[in-house]
């Protein structure tokens, strides 16, 4: 509430990020990782953290949300329009897999600390680009078009975030996950 | 770790079951209900309630365990073998979502409290009934079998799970879920 000078909102700027930072590398090694663990391996004070993150669910949900927006850049370099909407659609989940596997225990954190709607939400970026894909295929006629669309989006997050959790629970071998993914949504998605 | 006499014993048991009905009603009302809601309307003080459960995230586990019981009940009167495995599917889909959607916040509120590990765990039951059905459907040569086993164990649960979130959401009407789900599973499941 105090004024704040410029040199202070740097420091502060500095500090989020390297909070951000060592967080996402902390939760990425160990999805309990605690606020004390990440605090002191960001070389900041648990009061410092408690300023910026009131609680470790703020700071996993603000991990996240800096995740995403790293996936939605990556993802937004994807030439998806090119291609045929089902091959399109491959390219889009080997991608979408890709990424979220370098995070993958992000995101189990994140399924623990977060309701599911926030991680929903949190995904608004590239679920819009889900949906785009569904619609043009359905426009093309190669998807299916006897589901709703919202529930193919959300299937599509829901399938992909499994993933995740089959290989933390040491059910799926991490080199199989891209070829499962795309073989289980395109039976979801694409017209038989 | 005193000596327990019979009609203290008695008295526990009662609290127990009482606590638990409330917080299944409660949370079935709303996923958010606090312990201090369940306690007060169960009639029973905090410390007695503390003193079953320590925590709210035990709380909401012996609900969802409770729940899982009572559909595992449910399901095992189920006649499944009589049928091809594409119709038992069905059966079993239906009869999954008719147990779960009436219990649909009690998901939703495991999924915010307890980790997906936990309500994967709490599912055993269940879900050797569904794997048991996959395999005979591979045996009988109308399931698919390019995708691995537990994969699609637990794909069905998230799909199922999903389905609730989504009505949550307001995203999809509760009188679709049934069909939707039907199809969504189908095209996993069933060969092509």
């Amino acid at each position: 509430m105090g004024k704040t000078t410029q040199p202070r909102r740097a420091d502060a700027e500095r500090n989020i990020a390297t909070i951000l930072a060592t967080a996402t590398r902390l939760l990425c090694a160990d999805p309990g990782a605690s606020v004390a663990e990440i605090a002191k391996a960001a070389g900041v004070g648990r009061v410092t953290l408690y300023g910026h993150f009131p609680s470790r669910e703020s700071l996993v949900d603000a991990v996240l949300e800096h995740a995403v927006d790293h996936a939605e850049l990556a993802l937004s370099g994807l030439d998806l329009e090119g291609l045929p909407a089902p091959e399109a659609l491959e390219r889009l989940v080997v991608s979408s897999w890709e990424i979220l596997d370098r995070h993958s225990r992000l995101f189990v954190a994140a399924d623990r600390a977060l309701p599911a709607e926030r991680i929903r939400e949190r995904h608004s970026g590239p679920l819009a680009r889900v949906e785009r894909l569904i619609v043009r295929g359905r426009d093309e006629g190669s998807f299916r078009t006897d589901l709703p669309l919202s529930w193919l989006v959300s299937t599509f997050l829901v399938v992909l975030h499994n993933a995740a959790g089959e290989i933390e629970a040491g059910r799926l071998p991490r080199e199989e996950a891209a070829e499962v993914l795309t073989r289980t949504l395109r039976s979801v998605l694409v017209s038989g």
